[in-house]
């Protein structure tokens, strides 16, 4: 649990509040406050439940939110603030594993509490910022939620950027596949379910930034609304290219089966090809094998010869077919 | 049919109340009843309509759907009372068998009225919390209904998560099926019509608790509404799974069709290699079965072997010429 | 054409009204009456027209809509009545072949006109039930309206709910075919037909449904909307249910597809074996037959014992390898 | 170019009216005008385009549009009057190439002007019955507009009901082809366009009609809005058909699939017994070719039947074997 | 940096206006101004921030979306301009690889302010036409917008159109194809991405246009509104065609698909016909070439051509029963 801390007027932000400070503070329309508790176990579940409860007297329901970890993103609006869930990426994140990570909150006028069970690097950054300057608390509450989103969403872009790539190199491998192969069609399932996460979460995520960006809740000054509605637009555009991908990925598989069905039939053309011509010069070989006495040419001279020449005729007039039909390649 | 009855101020919540006091009960404001009716015979169904349309003059319509078993989740609005209609999942419910069963009700201002042909784990679960405490009874009928909701809902998201791995272990059983196999197929079937059942109910129902959470009805009381929105935030997850489990299942057709081609595309290499290499030599060995006198070579010592070693050449050129081709495996 | 006709206080409905008494009757506001025609000649078509044009004065327009068969479901208002088409289904409809009849109608304060080509069984069913009790009467013209309404829409109930033993019936025929079968994929686009007509009707009646169910026309009196609310909801579940079966058809079609390529599968794997197990003995016979003197083994005493149990140990081994790669079933 | 203006209280519409009359015709509100411009060459387009500017003072982003044949269907109000495009659909279109063409136009108090460079079959029809009767000018311009829009959609349905016989003939064909067709895959596509043209066009004029019919803009009386509603009714009709087609079109390609899976699935059949009854049997007669000596059953009296027997013996067991699969049929 | 300013009355626009002097005419409401930045280093960036920051005073979100290149079409308002970003389509685009350029940009009453990192041709025609008459300006900042925003629309039209013709032309390539392609394929798969980005960009595009078009911003007169509606009705046919591309290109897929298919069921009866007619053929020369003695025929004279003739039926039969299937072409 980190506690900071800015009072109007100060020049720094003051850092590793005590928990015994905080009610007094609050009290105190001049101090900007952020509570930020990562929870890690059961100690820190329940100091933090007795804060939610004693100190800021949180509605109850939002503390069992907080404690859950299988939420959609929402904001939820209650008199004196608001609540939200928010989701970021996992750092192992990749195109073929899409995972996330919850960040529930409140925003109050003058406070941000944050939740997590996890490390956010949105959340250390912001950090950082507020040690070299305390700029980011002197715009308020709400500003100072909004650097913790826009960093969170920015996390965001390089991963989906990502499947833009990682479908052109799949696509790519399965025009040159020399083999069926389903380590591929995994690949290509995985990407699929993975966008269908993004989209899960997206859907929410950007329907919480719509109503937070426009002017719903009265705890977001109207100054700071288009710093939110900048967020919201970014994440419109991880919103817009998700429906590309879904719709890319859909066509991988059609690539796949095409190109599946393209080999198929090059196999098909080549056993055609090795039938079509041995079958029936064998059906000649075959006739001159049957142990009659009285066949013609049996006895001449040059009886094998004409049939050898003969076959190769038929050899021949089989290939030049086959090339004709395109067959060869 | 249990009747449960608190006054305000007990220390504890009355059971087994009689049909008797009931009207007596109703008319004071002060008390709040849950009338719980498990209508399994036509005894049951009798003394219910009686119930509804005697003691509490409810509008014969509802009745009507209280008693047929075939309806979609919806909720109406009376001057005195909501009538509502929501489905639980039934206990053998899983992914290949999604099936759901009716709870209908009404809610007053101090009454909760729960109709229903089956067992409902959620009804008994309320039930056991009001035997220990009557802080479910304090809070109104709007809560106490609530309760019944939140657990009911709370009943599906094992269910709807189950999905996810049910898809995932089908997934892995197409990539190792050895034969195509129709067993997979009615499975994957099977999931698809689950997911269409399960869109189907949470569609409607998700509307039914977003209407009842966004204050449309003054039965529910301002500070029970986030308890409702709480419950439609579930139905939300569980409804946006289950889109994403509609694109997955259509995967998983896809993967098995693209799976089955691959198989078919080997079992074609195999048949070419084994085609297209002895019949070539069954032509060279045919023509030295030809019952000619005159052939070159027939009449040498070395003829058999000359031959012999041609036909290993050829042999050895086909097996390079599909190596290459990547046709071994 | 027949009238029916109630004024407040008598204890029974009048049939066979005469046209003369008509105009008297709608003029007072205590009489509901209802025309019902069914329009099967030039002449009954005549005689409507001229009632709708001088007894009620409807709009011309309507009247077109009356004449013609080819119209969409809608509610239309104007000052003195609402026109509206509704769809009923054919007597021989069933899931393959979804057909549906038109009813067109006006409902006035104190009125209510039908007008048809075809026999309806909801209507039959509400003249009887009026012969009975004069009870639809008595609450007047929008009631009556509805009794005919929810008979008409329950008709849709059974043959929707055929949807699903239909599309499983043809799965499982799927499952069973022994040889692709242009029948079931004619069976599986009639319905699939049958469904895309269900959702054209669906869609546009429920919207008219909608419309007057939710208190847009001062025609239907506060107290009967909950009727029109609960014929709204029949009609909504049929569309969900429609819904469903879209997505399952074309399930039907992903599966009879795969079922077909297990089969060439199968199919390819026996070709497969019995190409692969002779061809290569063959060329071992070949090598035999040839007719070179100095070949080994030839002309030893053993010489077609080893040869043939090499052969059987190729035949063996092939054997051995196909079972491996579980080809054999 | 074509000008009509009818007088109230006149006899007939007055035709042929010179275009120096055009502006105080347009002065006098008794008047309505109705211009119909037919675009040819460059000098019709240079008159109709003095005409827009000088005489009624059209808006010139209006007159570009006019200009140009690559529009939309829209709507647009401007303070004077309404400026719409719509389309009609032409001659020669059928359904595998549906094809639209482009009236524009202007609607104000007393004027309807129609601009257009093709044949349109609802114009000459409303001018025919305008030299019959002025009862189309005298319910005013908006009434004389409808005429035009009413008889173009009437255009539409009988193409639009083609589309379902295009579709079931195609169908046929497709169960029917004895080889697989590229001609009927070329015809599937055309019609997969026209339906998406359709569509295209339908969206679009749905619209214009739905803000027109809708009391949308004050050019159009009350009164008249039924006539709009009405073409607006039947536009949707178009529309929902549209969209079944375009499921039907895509089942099509669905069943194609299937019936060129099913015709190769046979084709394998055929292979299959062909080859796998004939190549056992060639192993037998292959070993009896070899050239040893020291055969069992080689220099027996009955060797030959005793084995010929055999063969018949497998011969028969493969027939019953590939009987009992159903592969014969 | 180019800077053109216009006042009221002036015959011509004035072209390089000193930065110096921007910040009087910028005060003054009787001047129209445009700036228009190209940036293409650090320097010009540094200056055009420096513009941005201290004569203009813009939000710095805004600021920072000009320094980017990854955004989304949007608008949004400020109290004193609008800052938009629009997206043109680069010289190089075509049909399978379709990309677009940044436009990002702020309307005052009085300026203009584009800023791109691009040449735009459309930029370049709005300047020589304002060199050829102040007309533009004289009309507004608004209308000066608007002219950029036209010629911008005016570039997709071409490239949108192309998609038609390139669809057609790889559905021509599909028919004709000899071999399964995998050139083609990615074609298609470029076209259907290309497609995706279409829709991507367009949709928010529309929406841009959409809300600067209906009268939502007041930086917009009255007067102006209906150009920019102009350029809203082309984006939506662009936005239109786009849709019906998409269909048109998954039914590429599908075809080309269907077109495999049917070159493997030829492949398959080519392969049919030459296997099944000799196998059986070679069975009987195999039970000729049998070395028994005591074979029927064979020591005869005309055992051989007896033998031949049944060869003959046979293989005349066989010819007949395949041309019945329709297996020859």
């Amino acid at each position: 649990m980190e506690i900071f801390a800015y009072m109007e007027g100060e020049k720094a932000v003051r850092e590793n509040v005590s928990l015994e400070d905080l009610p007094k503070l609050l009290a105190d329309e001049k101090v900007i406050i952020w509570v930020d508790l990562d929870i890690r176990n059961a100690e820190d579940l329940q100091q933090a439940e007795d804060i939610y409860t004693n100190v800021f007297n949180f509605h109850h329901l939002t503390i069992e939110d907080c404690r859950e970890a299988r939420n959609q993103p929402k904001v939820e609006e209650f008199p004196e603030y608001l609540f939200f869930i928010v989701h970021g990426i996992k750092t192992q994140t990749n195109t073929s594993n899409f995972v996330t990570k919850e960040l529930d909150g409140y925003l109050g006028t003058n406070f941000v509490v944050t939740n997590r069970n996890e490390e956010f690097r949105s959340i250390d950054g912001v950090k950082r910022q507020i040690r070299l300057s305390p700029r980011t608390f002197q715009r308020g509450a709400a500003y100072l939620l909004h650097q913790i989103f826009d960093r969170l969403v920015d996390m965001y872009m390089p991963i989906v950027d990502d499947f833009d790539g990682a479908i052109n190199e799949i696509e790519d491998r399965v025009y040159e596949m020399k083999t069926g192969d389903n380590a591929i069609l995994e690949e290509i399932m995985d990407v699929r379910r993975s966008v269908a996460r993004l989209k899960r979460i997206s859907t929410r995520q950007l329907d919480v930034l719509y109503r937070i960006s426009h002017g719903e809740f009265p705890q977001i000054p109207e100054n700071i609304l288009p710093f939110y509605r900048d967020v919201h637009d970014h994440l419109l555009r991880i919103y817009d290219m998700e429906e590309s991908y879904r719709d890319l990925v859909s066509g991988l598989f059609e690539i796949h089966f095409s190109v599946t069905a393209n080999k198929t039939n090059e196999v098909m053309k080549t056993l055609a090809i090795f039938s079509a011509i041995p079958l029936p010069l064998s059906v000649i070989t075959g006739v001159y094998g049957m142990n009659f006495e009285n066949m013609p040419l049996l006895h001449t001279q040059n009886g094998f010869f004409i049939t050898f020449g003969f076959m190769f005729i038929i050899f021949g007039g089989l290939i030049v077919y086959f090339w004709r039909r395109g067959w060869f390649g």
